[in-house]
Order: C-alpha cells, then structure tokens, then sequence
C-alpha cells in the first residue's frame, strides 16, 4: 500500500479549498473540480492554491482543475464532497453515473442523514458500488476571499467519521489514515448525523432574530442574536437532539460538551460558552431570510432530526415550531423538500432496525 | 325605564379610568373598584377622575372608589370588567360570591372565550345567574398617566358585543343602550372570541424579534418589528383564525379589513397597512419577555384560537408553533395555563354542539 491516494475534491468554496490545498502539500494527487466554471478557470490562471494561516501554508499544485464531473472523479480514490447539504442529493444524483467500485465518498460534512440520502440516490440511479461516508463537522477553520487563496487558522485534531454502512468504516479509514488522520471512526452514520451543532445554533436563533434579518439591520449574531432567553432555548431544542440520540442508544456530545472540546472553555450554561468565545467576535447575522442558517440547516438538519425522533417515538417540539415558522417565513415546504425518512430509505423501520440498516 | 343605572367598573387601569370617567359624564351611578388599594386612594384624594383628549373632555365624579370587590359590585346594574385577560378567571373566582340576579357582567374585551371562561367559573362557585357578555375590543384610545387622569383620545363607534348564551344579548343591550351605545349586537360570543386583533399582531411578531425583547434593544414594535417577512406570516396567521371562523360558520374581520375599518386606510398588504399607520409611530417593543404580548395574548388569544381550531379540524399549524416557542421562552405552559376547550366547558362539543351551547 502507497501513502499516494488520489482525491477528488468536489466543490472549491472555503472548505474545498482547503481540502484541495491540504491534501496537495501532504503529497496526494487532488483533482478539484466546481459547479462554477469561471472559477475553474480564475484558479487555473493562478496555477496553484495559496494556502496562509496558523493551520496550513504553503503553495499547493493541483493536478487536475475542471468543471467536468467526471474528469475529476475518473481515477480517484477518495472523493471529498465539499458543497452545502442542500446540494448533496442533485450532486449525487449527477455523480452516479462516473462511481466505480472501490471508490470511496465523504461528505465534508454530511449535516443530518447526509450519507444515507447520497446513498440511497446512487441505489436509484446507479454508481451505487461505491462506498459513502460522512464526518459530523468540517475539518478546517478557514475561508476562501479570492479563488486559489484560501486562510486556514485551525485543522480540527479530529474529526467523527462513519460509512453507510459501518462495516465499511474500517476499510475506508485505511484509505485515508495517511492523509487524514484526523477522521475518527464512531460507531455509525447515526453518531455523525446526530452531531449536527449548526441545526442547533442556527435555525433558531435566527427565527428569534427573523425581523432584523429581514429588515437587513446589522447585528453581531452569536453576542448580540444570541441573549440568554435565546441561548436557553437552544439548551431546549438541543436537549430534545440528545432524547433522539439516548433513544438510538448512541452516544453524542452535548452542546455544552462540544463547546468544550472546540474551544477549550468550560461554561456554566450555553450563553456563557458563546459569550466567551472570542472566535465570535464579529460574525454578523444573516440580511435577509434566504440564508444557510434556514435554507441548508432546516431542511438538512432540522428535518431529519424531527423525522429521527418520529422514528423512535420522541417529541420534539420545539424542533418541528421552528419546522414550521421557518418555512412559512421564507415559502419553502421544509418537511418536503428536507430529509425525510423516506429520503433516507428509513421509513417505518423502527429503532433495531434503523441500527441493523446502518450497521 | 330610567336612563340612569349604576355602572360597577372593576379596574382602574387605562380603560378602567376612561369608562369611569365616561360614564359618569354621562350621567350614570359609577362604583369602580381596583386591586391596588393605593390606586384607590390616590384617585380618592385628587376626588374625581380628569378626562382629557380628543375623545372626552371633563371632570368626573365618581360615586364610589373602593379597593372592596363586594362593595363595589353591590347594587351594580351593569358590572364592566376592564382587566387584562389573564385575570379574568381569578377576578371571576372572587366575584362569584357577589353577584346576584339580574346583573350583568360584560368583560371589556373578553379576548378569546372570556365570557366563556367566566361563566364556566361562576357556574363552579356560584353567581351563575348572573349575565356574562363579552366585546371584541376596547372601546377607548386612551391612556391614564396618573391616577385619577386619563386621555382619551378616541371612542370607537361600534364595538361587536355579545352574550352567552346570545339569548340574553337583546336584553343586556337595552340595559346599556343609553350609556353605551356603541356596542352593537353580533351573532354570539364565537364572533367577538373569534376577533382577537392583538392574539394576530402581538406575540408572533414578539417572537420574530424575541432576541431584542430579550436584550432590551429599544426598537419600534410596530414600525421595525414588523417587516415584509413579519408582516406576511402575520397574513398567514390571521387565515388561520378565518379558517377557523368559516367552520363556525360565523362572519369576522379579516386584518385587513380590521385595519380599514378601525384606521380609514385601504391598504395593498398588512405591512402597508402598518407602515401607513401614524398611530404606531413612537410605540415600543416590548423590553423583556415578560410582556403582555405573550403572557395575556397566548394564554387568552392564541392558545383557545388553536382549541377552537382543533374543535371544528381546522389545522393551525403557526398558531401552534408561536404557542410552543412562547411557552418555552418564557418557562409558562400556556397549553395548560391558557383557555382550553374544557375551562371554556365545550370539551368534546362539535361545531353544532357549540353553536347551539353559545345560542
């Protein structure tokens, strides 16, 4: 076995980006591709991906640039999916034709049932040899202001990470653990899709901020969006999150937990952790109401976990009133255009067989 | 018949001061009673109650003020309960014990299902010969800065009125037709109950700004709380509330028309409708959570709306989600709190059912 993967790395926003450059400067062959040709075309001119910051630096080649789909994935070993969730399934859709066997797929990250939802559209539609994966959160702290230059100031020391189905987790761990070692395996895709933080931070509290996202005015979303009303709801709407977890008998981290280990600060209560966190500082909220924290976090986060809790018979309230606020403030029928169980090829199995299915 | 009865105003808050001073001016016997033995005194030693404004003009003398309920109530023709809705049940308690045959009961406004409420109490403890109506709104614009001094600065011209059962509303009509002319007789109290402007206009948008609520962020409630986005789901709110009305098989005012009626503007949408409102200019958002606009206007507006609607299979769906959000920012359970089908005794009933319990 060679330490010299090839990557194919879809989608060059901020995450690709730093996957692309990454992987580059660890030694891999990458083949990036966009859904934006011009893109494409503004990176090629650069001829490399200018990688600066405490997590990452260096000028990193890459093999192959193209906004052909197949191009990039003919030949790869590793395809990182790196785009918003709300495009997983038409990616996949557009993939299935060029997966072969052997051929491993991420979702960087997957949201809610990422993983299950890609894999039951290969089924449908071909290229369903292929094995998929997903990791819980992003590995990079970064951003991308200009095509081919790309800020990490952190790479995450690791990373949850689990294939549909788990058996194959293992295999795929090898594939990667030169490269990215920082994947760590859990016990299934049930463990990664119930550690959606973004469905807890987001929707919610942009609901409670929903006249002056759409008013436009600017505030400072985590310190000002964020009061300590707010912040105990979403220890409410989080608590239901860890009901559905107890209830698939998986383990997840709290919210509380989470802010912990990412940042390193133990708080009394969920404002706390926010106010403290000096990474926050100066991160706006949303200026209008077609936003990700809606429109990726409702319909990829918020929907499938109310529809894992309808699985296993636990009420989640709160998550199904910001359902409901969020698509009726902004027209989109969440509960159909979301992840459903049907969507994830989980409807009517109960419990035993949900984790029979992903195991 | 004389024109002259004897009002009991139980109240002393801005339309408690406003009908005091109303109807003395108009030459009726006045008692008029407040929780707050203070409030009484200080009106007690100023002497009479000064009406100001565009609406009333004059100083009125007040046959009795008394922090004394009985005393207040005894003798009373008409007993004008002029206290936020959420009282309504314990005031009922406490006047149970005083009220005899032949007198009247009307709650200014009863918000939704007052009078059903209230006469559910007396029937439990006593005073159930008594007659309860209810009105769909307040009757003034007014506003009492100080004890013993209101301004007024409007008198509605009409004012939907009705009793329960709506047998009794013709008779209690005659009793104040000198006095309050204004209040004009509707089918039954599904109409007035069914018309609650503010259970549409205050905690949704209360919620769509809970954040600066929270904070205590000065913002204008009507003029920046309510945007494009609010202003539409308000829309969607309000059809739910028409939905439930046409089950019923009873006529109401759409907001729309409410604006127009109540603000002489014809108006493209709500948001131009508000926006186009000079009376909203210089009114604030509410400061904390602890406001009116949830405690009153979901426990007495949304909560018995949504039981009405389960009542005759009229799904509301952001009534419900507006209930669970504001039960949980605030820590009430409003679902028990408020006014159910079974405090309002119509558990069980079906749209016929109940329109032949109100009749």
């Amino acid at each position: 076995m060679t330490d010299q993967k090839t990557y194919a790395v879809l989608g060059l926003g901020n995450g690709g980006h730093a996957f692309a450059a990454y992987l580059s400067l660890k030694g891999q062959s990458v083949q990036a591709w966009d859904v934006d040709p011009q893109r494409i075309e503004q990176i090629k001119t650069r001829g490399s991906i200018t990688a600066h910051g405490d997590g990452l630096c260096g000028t990193a080649v890459i093999d192959l640039l193209t906004p052909d789909l197949g191009a990039a994935i003919r030949g790869a070993d590793v395809i990182l999916v790196v785009i918003p969730a709300m495009y997983h399934a038409s990616l996949a859709e557009k993939m299935s034709a060029h997966l072969t066997k052997g051929q491993l797929v991420i979702l960087n990250p997957g949201a809610t049932g990422g993983a299950l939802e890609f894999r039951s559209i290969l089924r449908r539609h071909g290229g369903a040899e292929a094995t998929v994966g997903e990791t819980s959160n992003m590995l990079f702290t970064c951003r991308s202001d200009a095509p081919g230059d790309v800020t990490v100031n952190a790479i995450k020391e690791t990373m949850d990470f689990a294939c549909v189905p788990a058996s194959m987790t293992s295999w795929a761990q090898e594939q990667i653990s030169f490269a990215l070692p920082q994947f760590s395996a859990v016990d299934n895709v049930l463990c990664t899709s119930l550690t959606n933080i973004n469905a807890m931070m987001h929707p919610l509290p942009t609901v409670l901020n929903a006249a002056r996202c759409d008013a436009g005015s600017p505030f400072q979303y985590y310190l000002e969006g964020i009061t300590p009303a707010v912040a105990t709801l979403v220890e409410q709407l989080d608590n239901e999150r860890l009901e559905i977890a107890k209830a698939f008998g998986v383990t997840v981290q709290s919210l509380a937990q989470w802010y912990k280990d990412s940042y390193g600060r133990d708080s009394e209560n969920l404002y706390e952790a926010v106010h403290g966190n000096n990474a926050y500082r100066g991160i706006s909220g949303p200026t209008n109401l077609q936003t990700r924290y809606l429109t990726e976090d409702v319909a990829t986060g918020l929907v499938p976990l109310s529809e894992f809790g309808r699985a296993v018979n636990v009420q989640t309230p709160l998550m199904d009133a910001v359902i409901e606020l969020a698509s009726s403030l902004i027209r989109v029928d969440f509960r159909k255009e979301g992840r459903t169980l049907e969507k994830l090829e989980l409807a009517g199995l109960d419990v035993a067989e949900i984790t029979s299915y992903v195991a």
